[in-house]
């Protein structure tokens, strides 16, 4: 709740304490757990006016990992949805794919099949569907794919399959003065058309990794046209890398889930003054899935021992969320 | 001046109408001509709450160039007044400099001999001086070195070099709610040390060129190496692209001096709804420099007729600038 709301219930205040002392709560999904009250403390501790620990509202960036983090990622990150999507739409222009791999696997809906294979079949998927088409175009194409493509399992939106706890933490943030940033691994151009509406999140702060793209005067329009080269892989040591080049300044707090975000976190926990480090740990194979150091794409397994090492918040999905999705009954 | 300010003086607002009318201009460095005419009638149009043209605040980006509409740019780019120190500096680390080109003709003072060379010999210098240390590092020798670098031929502080009609301009967009960036074709870890304290815009709000960064752990210590290798050429071509990479959305103004600003503003005016493109024409032999289709660095032509095609505000520096540089008497 924002101080302006709070305003509003000012005379009511002293009459219904314990009524609006459960209204004020920040992170109503949250259990009252030693994770919510680190995060609790944390803020309180950056942005007491006075304080040694005092942060200005300036430095006050936060970083969010996407997959597994803010969204599901399971049984794979939703972007290879899109891919397998694409893949299906741009066949008939390609009837190669037929007999090429890995495509002709993903055709016959072997996705595994797929995506087992080497790092440069993945590549050679992501540039036939993220490849080929102006910037302009391609948002358009994602936009139009994320109002309607739904989750395989669950048969919800896939921008429902959010995690309710962490849109209420980054709102939390926010109501804070923080700046929250996605640093995710996935596609900054796959990312941007939709970020905002669902996380609050604008595309300006969000990071991800890309393809090349060129400046073309297309009959005297310029246009940014996307080109099947690889420009930067915001992932493991790439996403220092990447908050670098486009923040410029070292995240005060830092989200993710898996080894992939170790050195995010590393890199944040190692500035001075009050800093956050918080792994979100998916143990909740009911409500969502749990997984963790036995995975080979979503690993979660040298984090968890330094998180442990260094007395970084890990999130208990099971214990610490009263709920997962919005859509949940509570 | 701040509406805020303005409130203050109210009371005196009917008795001195021609004094606070004067005392309330946003630009009091502009002369009363159709450059500074076209500014104020854009940002009106853009903020006008209800009209048809409004642009909400968190599409309000303006982007400028860095060297030649911010700051000066003669005899050379200050970069390489950087590069020429650091090269002395770092001369003894380096015997064979000496004899090995484009060092050795640096290094005797002969700065047009060495800048002489071919794109090759640039990207050498530029590697020699600017990789090699931690991301923290660079910006401490930075930092330290901005603090005292002066103008060979004027004396000032290099960031006394900097256009007071362009800080106001600046200012005066922040305050109608844009929100200013840098898009350079100089380096971004060179700009963001100094970026704020002299034109208020933030690390975040910089981009430019890059050499590409490392993740390492040194004794447990996370740093981001530089290395001496081109990650991102920020120029011509490059600026849409820049802009696309880290801001995600089109700039609804754009601000530039030469040829290589040109894709920038045609990208800029490509958009819908209002958009401003201005060229800072350098005019004034005495205040400053006069320079314009001759150059080979900050050559201003192809930019000169597109700016007359397209009806773009193109600002006569000796005309349209009551004063050029703070530090002059008016």
């Amino acid at each position: 709740m924002k101080p302006s709301t709070l305003l509003k219930f000012a005379p009511f205040a002293v009459l219904t304490v314990a009524l609006v002392g459960c209204a004020t709560d920040p992170l109503p999904s949250w259990n009252d757990r030693p994770a919510k009250k680190s995060i609790l403390q944390f803020v309180a501790r950056a942005t007491k006016p006075g304080s040694a620990d005092f942060v200005p509202p300036a430095e006050r960036i936060a970083v969010f990992d996407n997959d597994g983090t803010l969204w599901a990622e399971q049984p794979m990150p939703f972007q290879f949805f899109f891919v397998l999507d694409r893949v299906r739409a741009l066949a008939p222009q390609h009837p190669e794919w037929k007999t090429q791999e890995p495509f002709a696997s993903l055709l016959k809906g072997d996705v595994k099949a797929a995506l087992a294979g080497s790092e440069r079949a993945v590549a050679q998927l992501l540039m036939a569907t993220h490849a080929g088409t102006t910037t302009e175009e391609f948002a358009g194409i994602v936009s139009d794919w994320i109002a309607t493509a739904k989750h395989p399992q669950t048969g919800h939106l896939l921008t429902e399959m959010v995690y309710q706890p962490m849109l209420e933490l980054l709102a939390y943030l926010r109501a804070n003065g923080f700046r929250t940033y996605i640093v995710s691994g996935g596609g900054v151009e796959f990312m941007r058309p939709w970020a905002e509406r669902v996380y609050g999140i604008p595309p300006e702060q969000v990071i991800g990794s890309s393809i090349k793209t060129t400046f073309e005067l297309r009959d005297g329009k310029p246009v940014l046209v996307r080109l099947p080269e690889v420009n930067f892989i915001d992932d493991g040591p790439g996403k220092p890398v990447g908050i670098q080049m486009s923040i410029g300044r070292r995240p005060l707090a830092a989200f993710g889930n898996t080894d992939g975000d170790l050195q995010m976190l590393q890199w944040t926990a190692a500035g001075p003054g009050p800093r956050f480090c918080l792994f979100v740990h998916h143990t909740d194979a009911v409500r969502e899935w749990a997984y963790d150091r036995q995975l080979s794409v979503g690993r979660f397994d040298k984090g968890l021992d330094e998180a442990a090492a260094k007395g970084w918040t890990v999130v208990d999905m099971k214990a610490d969320w009263k709920r997962v999705f919005a859509f949940e009954k509570l």
